[in-house]
Order: C-alpha cells, then structure tokens, then sequence
C-alpha cells in the first residue's frame, strides 16, 4: 500500500502543471458573489466546474434596491453508487470574495501568479484550491486506474460569502433523497495552522448590516452647504465608532450573555494547540494584536463574537480629493457569532441598541439598520470517531508528502 | 440701444438649440479633476474649448503614489486689442466634481437632460455652463457684427476642483506682461440666490486632508482574524467622528480663533438680502438645517468656515456585502477657509490636532495626515464702483430677459 501511495505522490508532481494551470483558470474568473454585476462570473465558475456534474436552480435574491436576481446554481455530483461502500460528501464552494489591487494585493488578483514558491491569487486557498485539489486528485486516481474505496457526492455552490444564500433550502429539500446515503461530510474549505493542516470541528457564523444614514435627495458641494447641513457620513462614522472599544469589545447591550460558557474541558484544549503568537503577528504583518496569549489569540479567533467595520457605500471612495457632501451614506459592518448565538435574538439585540444609539445621536437626518444576510455557528463533538479517523488520515497524507 | 438689445435676445432665443447642443458636448466630456485617470477628459475638454485661444503648459503634479502627470493645460484668449478701450479679463473652469449615479443623480450625469424646461448635468452650472455662455453670448454679438466696447482677456483652466493646481503660477508669471492691461476681472463661477444672479465680493477657501491609518500589508478575513487585529477603520471612524459635533461646530483646537471678526457694517447687509431659509431647506431636500434664521444660514455658508468628511478610500465601498477588514484607509475631510484663516497656519493646527488626537486614542496601528490642498480664502471691498457697475449691468439684462 505504501509503495502504491507514493507512486500516486509521483504522478501528481509529474502533471504539477497541469493541476496549477487548473488553478490559475479557476482565479482568473472574478466569481465574487457579494457583487451582483458579477454573478454571471460566479456562474461561470459553476459551470467551469461542472464537468459530469449536475446543476440544480436553487431560488432568486432580492437586492437591496428592490430588482430580483437569479441565485447562482449549485453542483451535485455523484461518483459511484456501490451499495455496499460508505458515501462521503464534499462540499466547497466557488464564490470568491471582492479583491482589488487597492486593497493591498501586490499582484493582478485574478491572476495566478507564482511567487518564492507560492501560488497568488483570489479563492487559489479559498476557495477555488481545494475543490481543484479534488478534481486532481480524482483524476489522478482515475488515470491510474485506482477504484474508490468509497462513493463520493459533491455539493459545491456559489454563495458561501454572501451567506450561502439559497443552499440551506436546497439542502433540505434533499435531506431525505440526495443525501440520505451520505454517511460523512468533508468541508474543504478550512485552514493551516503553524503549517500544519487542521480538523476544525466548528465555526463561527455572522450576522451582517447595513447602517443607513441619509439627509438630501443628492449630494451636495461643501463649499456651498458646509456649515449648514447635517452630513449623514459624520452620524454613520459616529454610529460606527460606539459600536466597539479600542480593543475591539463589542459594546453592543445584551450580546456578550448570549455566548456559550466556556467548560474547563474545552478551555484545556487550547493548551496542546500548537501557535506561536509572535511569527502569526508578523505572518498578517500588524503591529500588534488586541490580545497577546496564545489562549487569548485563538479563542478571540474562533471561540468569541467579533465585530468588524468593513466599509461606506455612497462616499468618496476614489484616490484623491472629492469635496462632495454624500446625501446617503450605508455603513457596513458584521458580528461573527459563536454557540449559542442564535442570529433571529442577535438580529433584534443589535436592531434595538443601534435604535438607542441613534436617538442618543439625536440626528435630524433619516437613518435605518438594514439586516442583510446571516449565518448559524456551527459545531459539533470533537471526541466523534469521525474527527479520530480523520486526523489518521491527514497524518498519512502528510507523512508520504514529505517524503517525496 | 433698448431695441438691439432686443434683436440681440430674440437671435439668443433662436439659436437656443444650439446652445444648448454645445452645453450638452461640454457635459459628456467627464473632466474630472480629482480623478487622475480621468486627466486626459479634462485636456479633452480643455481642447474642446480651445477655439482660437491659446493653450498653457502650468507644469507637473505628483500624485499621493508618487507618480507624476502632467497638469491640464490653461487657456488664455485674447479678442480684440484696442487700446482706447478697457479690457475684462473672463475666468471660467472646464473640469468637474466626480459624479455617478449611486451619488444620487437620477438623471446619466454626462448626458445634458431637460427635466420641467431645467438642464440637469454635471457642470451644467459649475462650470461649463457659465463658459459656454460667454461663447455663445460672443457667437451671438459676431453674427450680428456688434463691434465690442471692449478688449476680452479669457483664462480657463482644468484644476479648478482640486485647489486650482498651477493657476497661481501661471497667473504670477503673466503678472506685468499678458494680465498687465485688464482693468476688471469677472470670474463666472458663481451662484444665483433666491432665483437672482448674486455679485460675490467674497469666496471661502479650503484646506483638505487626508488621514491614513493601516495596520497589515493587506486586507483580512474577518471569519479568520475579526477580533485580534485592531481595526484601521475603526480607529478612522473615531477619529472622524472626533472633528464636530452633531451640529458641524469644529472640534479644533485654536481654529475659531484665526476668523476675523464679523463688523456690525458687515452684519447689517444679511439683512437686507432676499432668502427664504424655508425654500433653501426644501430645494436642497435635508430633514434639517443646523441653524434656523436667515442671517445664520448665510454666515455659516459664507462667513464661517466649516468642515466637511468626504469619504474614505481602501474600505469597502460596492453594493452589497463584503467580509473584508480592510488595511489601510485614508479618510477625507477639508475645511473650508473664511478671512483671515492662512492655509499654512490651518494646516499646522490641524496636524497638531490630529496628532493629539491619535495619541488620545491610543491605537497602535500607523497613522499619518497629508496635507492634499489647499486655496486661499478671497475677499474685496463690496463698496468699489466695479461692483455698482456690475450691478447696474446684471439689472438691466434681467430686465431685459424679463420682457423677451
């Protein structure tokens, strides 16, 4: 068995370029889903990825400015119906979020690029590579004629960052038909951690809004209205600045007691984690983190809420100079959620503190919290033998990769 | 005299199509200044006013990048040189604010559109609307071979609406040589106030800055990193959040100080100016106005000076969501200036209250303000002959236009 596995490691590096090709096609479609003039790029990711695969309608999205617009389709596929072999599910996903140069990229973001070894480029880790990374596996498989120990399903869709809008739907409606032979499920759409692949066992959700805030029909010239209107965009940035502190603790009435408590048991695990706060600080490149322990750094990561302010719609965004008023302006930002907060209860606790906030404001100016779109954390028991066999799994793979 | 006046307004109205087919070229020529990649529009517009006038290099500009590109162009005009006549010299800008219609416009804002007998289009009124009014009026006065009681200087530039870059170098330089014989200058880039053309003897200044903080080399995931990292726009948020109150009272130290005292003569002449601060509020579409009476209204638009936040650049600003924590971001703010406010000392208090300010927030990511532009304020004595002449001029063409 061993000797088979390294013979498949071969021919992997024998067709390398072909399978980075592979990767540098999937980055140059601009599938980004959370901008609805380029849904028919995620759309074209679907069915670049299509192949044997079948893609089902999975509903309409209204926008925000009222219009209706299709959801991308999502791919099922089967490979293998052996009744007698279990049936894992993959599932990945081919939306990729915004990227522009402006954003800090150092290169054409939907351009591939090789650099120092590296692969560059939006979704080549999420998401894009790893659903790839299946696609040339099993075509390594199949071209060394290797029958599969087990049926394999695919879910791959077109909406994850924008909610995974339309799938938790269709994923129901196929609970007791589709995937009722499903005997595991694989995300491939997780991390590293100090170089080393990881099992996650949960993750957080979000809920995202859009703070509103609006005075004229138009925007107006500074020169001739400064001094006399309201400007909407200093109400949005104070609204913005309340809702956390320096440190980032949400400072929003009622969320923090929504959290799961910590047990000793879990509290105990991040003791064995291997991370080491100073190369991850000097990895992402800040010159400093809000906390400093490796216990602190890791639970702010993945076992507490965060919230993040991700932009203005309607202000000068440009490079230069503008002295534009903006008449409406639509802030941006998103709370990441953890067990057991449910998104219905955060929606109504962060409706009802930004309420109070603007009538502390006490703006003139019309204002409205939009609740765009959300997601449930998600976790489950990390003591299941699933997780056990898993981690065997990875281990093996890791080992015969360095090897060869 | 009153009867070719007369002949001169009916041709004007018979030839309105055409004037109005010119104003319609200038206003689809995107001359946006504060737009770099837009400079080549600017030229564009610069060239299409050309005619027989004569086209000025002004030199370079180095962007916030560091790149350089050259500044458009100005446009210096002579008709007629008698010299027992006096010259006026014209001033007009063909560059623009940017626009699009997310900023509010319901209307393409390149494309000159009649809505209830108006002409909506950006620069229909600031500024190519004014300067394709001089050509026409002189169109008008050739075709009907009315000889001119006086010598026309024109100058035109393309950097108007970014602090007017060059002009005052190129003005400096013509001082005792090509602007040595102007006996009146007439700057038409101004307003009408209650439905009547206004004679400004006055126009406020404006210092404009830019307020950079980063924190990582490039954009994070908030899944992965929201609630370790502190966030720039955060900190942007608070700190543009800082500048006023709710009610635009700048939160400067020392700045108040340097506006020269109003005079009880001064004051006196708000009250015999025509304006509806009911009208005002309802034109330009706001809930509210910061302060209620006329006099108010009209110093803080004329008097005082005001700041106003135009945006931010690096964040988000697409429709839609994105779960991105951005870098770096660059808020924009400028002050427009009153007498005796000198840019230079604005600029010191300013900066020094921007870096006592950062420090009272205490954030460890990067911070810097750049200074982007600035232009002085200008004010004459309102009781000079010019301004009587000016006045009787303008009343006697209202009237005229009345009767037609």
């Amino acid at each position: 068995m061993e000797s088979a596995a390294f013979l498949y490691f071969r021919d992997i590096d024998e067709h390398a370029k072909k399978y980075v090709e592979r990767l540098r096609e999937a980055v140059a479609i601009p599938s980004v889903s959370g901008e609805p003039e380029r849904r028919k790029d995620v759309q074209r990711m679907m069915e670049w990825t299509k192949k044997a695969m079948e893609l089902a309608d999975v509903g309409i999205q209204t926008l925000p400015n009222g219009k209706t617009i299709k959801l991308p389709t999502v791919l099922f596929g089967v490979l293998g119906d052996d009744k007698s072999k279990k049936t894992l599910l993959i599932y990945g996903h081919l939306d990729v979020q915004p990227a522009d140069k402006e954003d800090g990229w150092n290169t054409d973001p939907f351009h591939l690029t090789e650099k120092d070894g590296k692969l560059y480029g939006r979704g080549s880790s999420d998401d894009k590579g790893p659903v790839v990374a299946w696609i040339n596996a099993l075509d390594t498989l199949r071209r060394k004629k290797v029958p599969l120990p087990i049926n394999i399903k695919f879910c791959f869709e077109g909406m994850e960052e924008s909610g995974s809008k339309g799938l938790e739907e269709a994923l129901t409606a196929r609970k007791d038909t589709w995937l009722s032979d499903v005997d595991f499920t694989c995300i491939c759409d997780t991390a590293r951690l100090s170089g080393k692949p990881c099992l996650q066992y949960g993750i957080r959700g979000l809920c995202y809004y859009f703070v509103e805030v609006s005075s004229s029909k138009q925007d107006l010239h500074s020169g001739d209205f400064g001094g006399v209107v309201y400007e909407p965009i200093k109400d949005l940035c104070w609204m913005l600045a309340q809702l956390t502190d320096l440190e980032g603790k949400i400072n929003i009435d009622g969320l923090s007691e929504l959290v799961k408590p910590i047990t000793d048991e879990e509290l105990k695990l991040y003791e064995e984690i291997e991370f080491d706060p100073e190369i991850f600080k000097n990895n992402i490149g800040v010159p400093a983190l809000t906390v400093k322990t490796k216990q602190e750094i890791l639970m702010n990561r993945w076992r507490y809420p965060s919230l993040s302010v991700h932009g203005i719609e309607g202000a000068f965004s440009g490079v230069g100079a503008k002295t534009v008023i903006p008449g409406k302006v639509i802030g941006k930002f998103s709370i990441r959620l953890v067990p057991n907060m449910d998104p219905a209860e955060v929606d109504r606790i962060v409706i009802a503190h930004l309420d109070k906030l603007w009538k502390e404001r006490g703006s003139p100016n019309h204002y409205r919290t939009i609740i765009s779109h959300n997601g449930k954390p998600w976790i489950s028991d990390f003591n299941h033998p699933h997780y056990a066999a898993a981690a065997k799994a990875i281990k093996r793979g890791e080992m015969i990769a360095s090897y060869t």
